[in-house]
């Protein structure tokens, strides 16, 4: 009820802290799924079903390093389902996506807005509604997800993956910045239990965006973060949008 | 957003699964928090600062058991707070609470509701605008924040503090059911990472609360559920509003 008409449910996934998004048009029952989890793929499916949906395209905002995308375990259960990437990602999927494409469900569209830098392949997606004409109004954006671009209070790691600093901060300030300061912005993760953020607190709170260009470049350089526990599997199965992922082994 | 001038958020405690939530008056910046959680008052703290809020009342929906409110450490923080919890529940507060009881911030009110049988003392908060008059318009409730009364698919237990299955099934339908189907459920906890679901979802898929009542409490009876981990430091400490809490022993 963010917008009139739109069925959303934010679901989280434990051990990643990987928000996966719900979105649907409750009149026409179409809808979408925005990074979905392996592991929560079948909590998907059953929240789908009970709430008599049918999820036309399942969109992953990047090719994640943390987790296995759910998608093909979603086409599995749910026919008809389109995977969707960037093409800039460099990733399989049925739809690859480029700067400014339309994804249509029922009375509402995400625009796909790509924001590298993270990866080469980002994107964010921001909510509007269908109005006859294709144009896309600023004042209307009520809700972006912007996948590991921004995060709140932070932003994606930029020391591997094609990361880069300067093109994320050129992202951000341009495709996201740009938007209502009452916009919310949804991330794909959040480790303290925070939901959400908009525009305006992001623009106004976030210690590394906030900063000049070469004070953020300095500070993503200096990070000095682990590599993320499961890089060498997750990588190379959402390469190729999360098939042939060989049956986990359980821990002795 | 999901009303006109509403902040919201829904916070997230992973240790216990709570959720707490955040609800202010855009306009007037004047709020409140339901269920906060010791482990996250900090959190909640530096955020309520960053959006510039007053937060006049810290609710709890009921006695918990498996962590401490966060409302002693709050107060410390946040001057003028006041705590709330139901006069029925036998524990200590600046406010306590009976059926039907109001509490107003900006041009919000969230009217308190026995929904007694996981404890005596389980109250549900259904938010409402205030219109000069103090009645309330069932047609426009939007949100219900449940408890550990009604649970997504699920509900609170009742094999201990006060439980008591029959009453827990009567307070649901009378007081919550009755609610419109739209009408967005918040429930205290949820394990598997599904933030909400609304009356209708809960009338029809509900697995326990859809079946007549003594079947009803047939389920309840035969759950088996072990002893919450935190309960014997948990129970005392919410009796007394969360104060004189001993400092956290670290483990070994
Ligand atoms: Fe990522
Ligand atoms: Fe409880």
């Amino acid at each position: 009820l963010i917008m009139d008409g739109l069925i959303f449910r934010q679901l989280f996934e434990k051990e990643s802290c990987t928000y996966t998004y719900l979105l649907a048009d409750e009149a026409t029952k179409e809808g979408v799924l925005i990074d979905p989890v392996l592991e929560t793929a079948d909590r998907d499916v059953k929240l789908i079903k009970e709430l008599g949906l049918d999820i036309k395209f399942a969109l992953n905002t990047h090719c994640h390093a943390d987790h296995i995308t759910g998608t093909a375990a979603l086409k599995r259960q749910l026919p008809g389902l389109q995977s969707c990437i960037s093409k800039d990602s460099g990733a399989k999927a049925d739809v690859q996506m480029e700067h400014g494409h339309m994804i249509k469900f029922g009375a509402f569209k995400l625009q796909a807005r790509a924001t590298p830098g993270h990866t080469d392949g980002c994107m964010s997606f921001v909510l509007g509604k269908c109005d006859g004409c294709m144009s896309f109004v600023l004042g209307e954006a009520r809700m972006c997800f912007t996948g590991d671009a921004l995060l709140i209070r932070g932003c994606g790691r930029t020391d591997f993956q094609q990361g880069d600093s300067a093109r994320l901060y050129t992202a951000v300030h341009s495709q996201i910045f740009t938007l209502p300061d009452s916009c919310l912005v949804y991330p794909a993760h959040n480790y303290q239990g925070i939901p959400c953020s908009t525009v305006g607190e992001e623009k106004t709170h976030n210690p590394r965006l906030t900063k000049p260009l070469a004070e953020f470049i300095e500070i993503m350089a200096s990070l000095g973060l682990p590599k993320p526990k499961q890089i060498d599997t997750a990588l190379p199965a959402n390469l190729v949008d999360g098939e042939d992922v060989p049956p986990a082994i359980p821990a002795a």
